[in-house]
């Protein structure tokens, strides 16, 4: 028997193969675009799954999808795909596939993959930041990921780090998305420079020495920082995992994050808490639905 | 039989004698110098519960404490009584008195009350805030309190509001205590006027009609709406519950917490998320206490 994992994104949706002891078999990517629509989601994934010759012995599937998704695997809306209003994607795939499914929002996803076999392996508190065009995360909390009362907890992006600070994607003022995503990466470069550059360019700018694109590095690290310290504060977590594009600046970031982080914590926790970049990568979704899937998959067994 | 609910402050400490069903049946106070000698705790304890008439009948005993408290009971420190260092109370009370006990951070333990009794009633996500001289707090997440990896969770005081606001008694910058706690008050107001006063002092000028008065409250309240943003947007929990003596300033904060939340929070929260006085006041953390050694007498008995 085999488990899939799918992480879906903007862009590509990725697919893992797994086996039940959690080795990855295969992985690809396929475009998202086609699900803008959401009524080929069945029909698309199953194609896809059919790639993997033995896809007849795939025994679960657990999906990330960006956006907010209830405890019943419907997706409620999801700012990549507007056309998905309250979509029934667990009901959908199981009936399709045949198999238990379960659906989760992506940032969680990338928490619980990292959790089970990335940086906050064997942690019991412990977050996920998934910091790429906005800022996403998961809150594990005692082991059980926290969904909150309407699916929305984890909106990391939406600390806010000053009351009257830059605007945000989502309206308000500060959040911690507005200074440290590509999107602020983009823009405050663009404010000292009036270069209009994709995050990644700045990237290999500061990495050639450019001391403006070093600088919006260490504000983007700065207050990224501060955001995890309020998290740490509230939360008494022992692991801060961060992932997504972003990360991938990891050495441009790491030292000012920590000075954030140092500056507005208690001393205590500088002992204990870990903050570090993704080990999975790419990878942590897919093996977060593997992990969600294999859980489904025994309760399936039990009952 | 009769439950034992305890709250120790730094001035006073309150005892309740509860039935089995949760009436407070006589509640009273005491000083809580005497307990600056951590070895006092178990005579001085008996002697006050033995006031009741029935205490031989009294079957378990919940008490809440400021400061660092391990999940064996055991207080790691406190703020308010600096010569306790790792001082076992569970264990010194349970052999006193013969009872289950069970002791709790007491902002976490004011928190479980409102849950418990209060104005959080029937909720599974929602976080308490105490204001006083400090801030503090505890987040219940899934029906249980959050304690985090070293019990320290529920620093609500520590959310970073403004990255280079006031200093804090934390010895960090712009924390929400730093802005909105009986101490900021004192401070604002003697920065705008040069008096030195006390918070309720402040207040009283603020319900007169004193204009500067009424914007320390207003700066005071507003900020607090903010760290409640970040709160709700991190954890979407459903209810904030706000006790301590600043929150007796109710009619003086409201609106303007109302405001900095509005300002900072998704839409999508405002017509589900209420932020509440506490409905017990001075109560809430007796109440818990009677609630948490509830759950351990319970829990006594079947094993």
């Amino acid at each position: 028997m085999f488990i899939a994992g799918i992480d879906l994104g903007g862009t590509n949706i990725k697919f893992g193969i797994f086996s039940k002891e959690g080795e990855l078999l295969k992985s690809w990517k396929a475009s998202s675009k086609p699900l803008l629509d959401p009524k080929v989601i069945p029909d698309y994934i199953f194609d896809e799954l059919k790639r993997y010759e033995q896809w007849a012995e795939i025994k679960a599937l657990g999906i990330g999808v960006p956006g907010l998704v209830s405890v019943d695997g419907i997706v409620k809306e999801s700012p990549n795909f507007p056309d998905w209003k309250d979509v029934p994607v667990k009901q959908m795939l199981s009936e399709k596939l045949g198999i238990p499914v379960i659906v989760e929002n992506d940032a969680n996803l990338f928490t619980i993959g990292e959790g089970s076999f990335g940086n906050a392996k064997h942690c019991k508190n412990y977050v996920g930041i998934t910091i790429g065009t906005g800022v996403g995360g998961g809150i594990v909390i005692d082991g059980n990921i926290v969904h909150g009362c309407k699916g929305m907890a984890g909106e990391i992006g939406h600390i806010v780090i000053h009351p009257s600070g830059p605007l945000c994607s989502c309206g308000k003022k500060g959040c911690l998305e507005a200074y440290s995503s590509a999107t602020a990466i983009k823009k405050i470069m663009f404010h000292q420079t009036g270069l209009e550059l994709e995050a990644e360019d700045v990237a290999k700018l500061a990495l050639k020495g450019d001391k403006v694109a070093l600088k919006v590095f260490e504000k983007v690290g700065y207050h990224l920082g501060i955001g995890i310290a309020t998290i740490v504060n509230l939360l008494d977590v022992e692991v801060v995992v961060i992932g997504g594009g972003v990360s991938k600046s990891w050495d441009l970031l790491q030292k000012h994050i920590q000075k954030g982080f140092v500056e507005h914590t208690f001393k205590v926790h500088l002992d204990t808490v870990k903050i570090e970049k993704s080990l999975l990568g790419d990878n942590a979704g897919i093996f977060g639905g593997f992990f969600i899937a294999t859980t489904v998959f025994n309760n399936s067994e039990v009952s």
